[in-house]
């Protein structure tokens, strides 16, 4: 059976997603634990975004092979009770053999949101990314359109790779709320930090320090040092996995 | 300056709001040391309502004495830049001399907040009690109702004290959502862990371990062993104090 889970979590605590050699403190690894415990052997899921340390989930998506007499319910019910409070398993169901939770996905939807008046964030505060700063929404948007559409973000990527860094970038809209900044965004997929350094780069549009008009030139420099900081794990959140 | 302040927050980490001579790990302790940072003398507050460790507060109203050249909202911008990040303070206004935030209070609203889902709580799982168990609603709802009105306390009260032990509650409320069972409290006041022997003993009633009709007894008895158990702070949040 091809099981597929939609999951949350809030990653404060966690080092990321992905499984570590060195370090069971990953989202995959606490779920991969339960699950092997059920099953009696090593069990190994695929998740459909690998999200950073400190970063946090509404909809990730993974999938498991796996034989148990157990309905896609009650495999919920039973990850639920052995995963700590900070993952929750939302849903199980039964997919088609061939799912591939990363290799089916069509796209992805994050958010970062940040604090304008963290007061007003005593509950969700650990969800963004305080910055109390004036910041300028027109100059931020205008700055980011500069990057919607396919570009090569090879500057917007802290880890080298061999592989094409070229990436579709669907939609990226700012909305701002009492006390909240919340920036989404839409996309084919994300290089490592990507989001976490174009969000970084578009508060130094805000705060003046960038000119919107200069987008276009870093996008052609690719080089990372261009570019603004690496907005803090924290504020970031994967919403949704499309298919 | 009369100043009112506007409080949220998140108890979790705080021994309640009462300040200790033994600790200063209290929602008021932590206000006053930054109060008394501005004003450069020792200052004391008056909060309306002494939440437990552990409980938290959406709208906690607390008021101070103090001739600061500030105006209100600069000095909840100072407080809220001193503050750590689970103490917000959403307002300070200028009251009248003579307002005292607990004696002028006429009414207080709790929640208390129960998972029934935890899974689905991942991010404001701090503010629930988790318990899976099938509770059933209508017989807890015909037992809060026994609790209604004028009634002598003292049987859900855990302090022994002098003290008149009667108060009035004027709304018990039971609401079922997604994954969540949420019980509202308004009443004149209430006594050291009231809310939560309340609570406790309402869930002893949803698993059928009481009956709805043996809450009138329990008023009678006036003995805290008679009643259910002290449900957790973490589930109880001071909404609203009513002037």
């Amino acid at each position: 059976m091809n099981y597929r889970m939609l999951i949350q979590y809030d990653g404060t605590k966690y080092n990321g997603w992905q499984r570590q050699q060195s370090t069971d403190n990953t989202i995959q690894g606490k779920i991969e634990a339960v699950l092997s415990r059920i099953a009696g052997m090593p069990v190994e899921i695929y998740g459909a975004g690998r999200t950073d340390a400190g970063v946090h989930a509404l909809g990730q998506v993974a999938n498991v092979s796996l034989d148990l007499p157990l309905t896609a319910t009650k495999l919920r019910d039973e990850l639920n009770r052995w995963l700590p409070e900070d993952i929750g398993i939302l849903e199980v169901t039964e997919a088609a053999p061939r799912f591939h939770s990363r290799l089916n996905a069509i796209g992805k939807v994050y958010c970062y949101r940040i604090a304008t008046r963290p007061e007003l964030h005593v509950f969700d505060r650990r969800q963004l990314y305080p910055f109390t700063a004036p910041l300028d929404v027109a100059a931020m948007r205008r700055a980011a359109d500069c990057f919607v559409g396919e570009h090569d973000f090879q500057g917007f990527c802290t880890r080298k790779t061999k592989k094409s860094t070229v990436r579709r970038i669907d939609r990226i809209q700012i909305e701002e709320m009492t006390g909240e900044l919340c920036i989404t965004y839409q996309g084919s997929g994300f290089l490592y930090n990507m989001i976490r350094i174009l969000t970084g780069t578009l508060i130094e549009v805000g705060t003046g320090q960038r000119s919107a008009d200069s987008m276009k030139a870093l996008l052609t420099s690719k080089k990372r040092a261009d570019a603004g900081f690496t907005a803090p794990a924290r504020g970031l959140t994967l919403l949704k996995v499309l298919y």
